[in-house]
């Protein structure tokens, strides 16, 4: 369409290259492996963010995330950055100046909320425990009840260390105290249970490309009631005008007044995603997952590694795989990388070096995926 | 891939139909048309967000935006979320609590400006005019030198009114007061000069959906030296940790280590618009704009229509056209929208009713489209 200058020393762009990826298999913690729909939906042609087709995409997008939260009540709504965006709109809007917020800290993602909340002006408290270990009950309630905070938060599925937290008895000793919940399940949902309803929670906040299969970019939300309602009844401003949920949930699912120029192709994306995911059904999902999970504990079993996080607390999608004795974890990431061309994480924080991140999620999550991957992690090994 | 269920009753998914946007000549204010090679980037397979083939694509699209903000000196960086998104970054980093910041407000994105740097809490000093009326030089520095703030903003090409606003003045005043200068280029940047050396803009923020012509979700910004030696002597935390500059600059140009998941299909996307732009070449579009948008004045007026701002200060991609007496603009623009699929904009504000705003950008600048447009726009008129 437009006419390319003649000569590299007169026009620079002919010194980059043609976008031509390679070839990857996602089996890392996210972003992982996208349905070849969800890219034929990327490049449909966009609409302003005002057609009245742009918000049924929205309103579809609303619908089709209530079944993967596990939510009927709940208000559901998508903010426009990634998985960490949703967590500072979180924090922005349900803290404010000087509230008490209770943090179960495990692993790197409570340490980033805390960082958020106390740059949002909180006062935060936490319950410290070592990077992979989770809450009981009975600590869940203690902590809470001595504590007495006014917003509570815990990371479901913790990316950084393999172990999903369960929400129960938080959310029960919460509401008991009269507080709300945030959690986070950027890693669980699409591919694991969030239950959002049936555990209490009230406020959660995800992102597209882990267990939706989706390339990353967008954060889906959802809110209780209680939360809705606490939103409204807030006076103090939100100190973020772009993560402000009351604002952005007028645009999205009330008077569709302007609020930012959403990101269409990524909304497109999203439905499309979600599509396939109920075409699939979310329980058969969701049983996907965790039969391919026993595959591969059994595979990493049989060559005699061991896993991070007891049976009990670990997330389907995600495995903490423990470095045996005497590897070099960075250099099997990097030949995983360079000659099959497999993407696994390595682990940071307390956890640098001492454990493999591996994810098995959507289109991985096959018998035939899981067995390719197993063959080609043990001949890095070996 | 996966079965499908057979019956609507059992699976909601069938409800939904298949994503089929509608057909439409986006002559808005943005989002605008994207290139069909734009389309095709948007569904190349990701890879991770620490592949190096990732970090290799974040370093061309610093590079490739350089010449579109006219800058060689100053640093540039995408934010992972729309226009609003950056100027959030822009207000968070560089206003603390407490600080002055002096805005030249005349529309509707100088009044956003202003109401963010609030919820920083900043101390914010306006100088106002009318909706449509732009600064003169006189004005510039007697308001500087008055106010002696700490931060200046102002915006380059305001998408509510139609002007273009001059920043030679501002920038000089402002240095002399030893202000930090921010420009909203959100409606400039691609489609008209944004010359931020030149001008001495020290913090300019814009968007993927106008002048770009690539879809909505990325925030390109250019720093100076001086905004960056700023940064780095800041003590008190920004309050967005999400929108952290000095995070993101370091994940995106420096250590590459981890801050967020960055958008991946979304900087592909960034990376193909900006090299069709630059085998363009920058300065050959900006006076293809020029050109479209003479052709198009010319058509208006032909019209018996008026022009909203003085010749003098339009911005050459976004025309605001009064609303001649007795005419139902609402109307209009839904009949555009309904039959030939043309989308414009009306007036918002004190210009609600008054005016329609009209793009004409990106692959919709060629004298047919600008014809096209004219033609169907006198029907709807008549």
């Amino acid at each position: 369409m437009t006419p390319i200058a003649q000569n590299k020393q007169e026009n620079p762009a002919l010194h980059f290259p043609a976008l031509q990826p390679p070839r990857r298999y996602l089996f890392g913690p996210g972003p992982s492996m996208v349905h070849p729909r969800v890219y034929e939906a990327l490049a449909k042609p966009i609409v302003g963010h005002l057609d009245p087709y742009f918000i049924q995409v929205m309103g579809d997008v609303q619908q089709l995330l209530k079944p993967a939260f596990g939510t009927s009540d709940g208000v559901t709504l998508v903010v426009s950055g990634t998985g960490s965006a949703g967590m500072e709109a979180a924090v922005a809007n349900f803290v404010e100046p000087g509230t008490k917020l209770a943090v179960f800290a495990n692993g790197y993602f409570s340490d980033r909320l805390t960082e958020m909340a106390r740059r949002h002006g909180a006062n935060v408290v936490r319950l410290e425990k070592l990077w992979g270990e989770t809450y009981t009950e009975d600590e869940a309630r203690e902590f809470i009840g001595r504590e007495k905070p006014k917003v509570v938060a815990y990371v479901h599925a913790e990316t950084s260390t393999g172990a999903l937290q369960s929400g129960q008895a938080i959310c029960a000793a919460a509401h008991d105290a009269g507080a709300l919940v945030i959690a986070d399940c950027v890693t669980s949902l699409g591919g694991v249970p969030v239950q959002f309803d049936q555990t209490g929670i009230d406020v959660s906040y995800s992102c597209t490309q882990k267990g939706l299969s989706c390339p990353p970019g967008l954060s889906p939300m959802a809110m209780s009631p209680r939360a809705l309602d606490w939103l409204r009844a807030r006076t103090s401003p939100v100190r973020s005008w772009y993560f402000d949920l009351k604002l952005i949930h007028d645009y999205a699912a009330v008077s569709h007044r302007y609020h930012h120029t959403a990101p269409i192709s990524m909304f497109y994306a999203l439905r499309e995603a979600l599509l396939v995911i109920a075409e699939e059904g979310i329980e058969k999902r969701w049983e996907r997952h965790r039969h391919c999970h026993k595959l591969f504990v059994q595979g990493i079993e049989a060559m005699g590694l061991r896993m991070h996080v007891p049976e009990e607390h670990r997330i389907a999608t995600l495995n903490t795989v423990c470095v045996p004795e005497g590897v070099d974890e960075a250099k099997v990431r990097k030949r995983l990388l360079d000659e099959p061309g497999i993407e696994i994480a390595g682990g940071f924080g307390p956890l640098a070096g001492k454990v493999f991140r591996i994810g098995v999620m959507g289109p991985l999550a096959t018998e035939d995926n899981v067995q390719f991957f197993l063959k080609e992690f043990k001949k890095m090994l070996s």
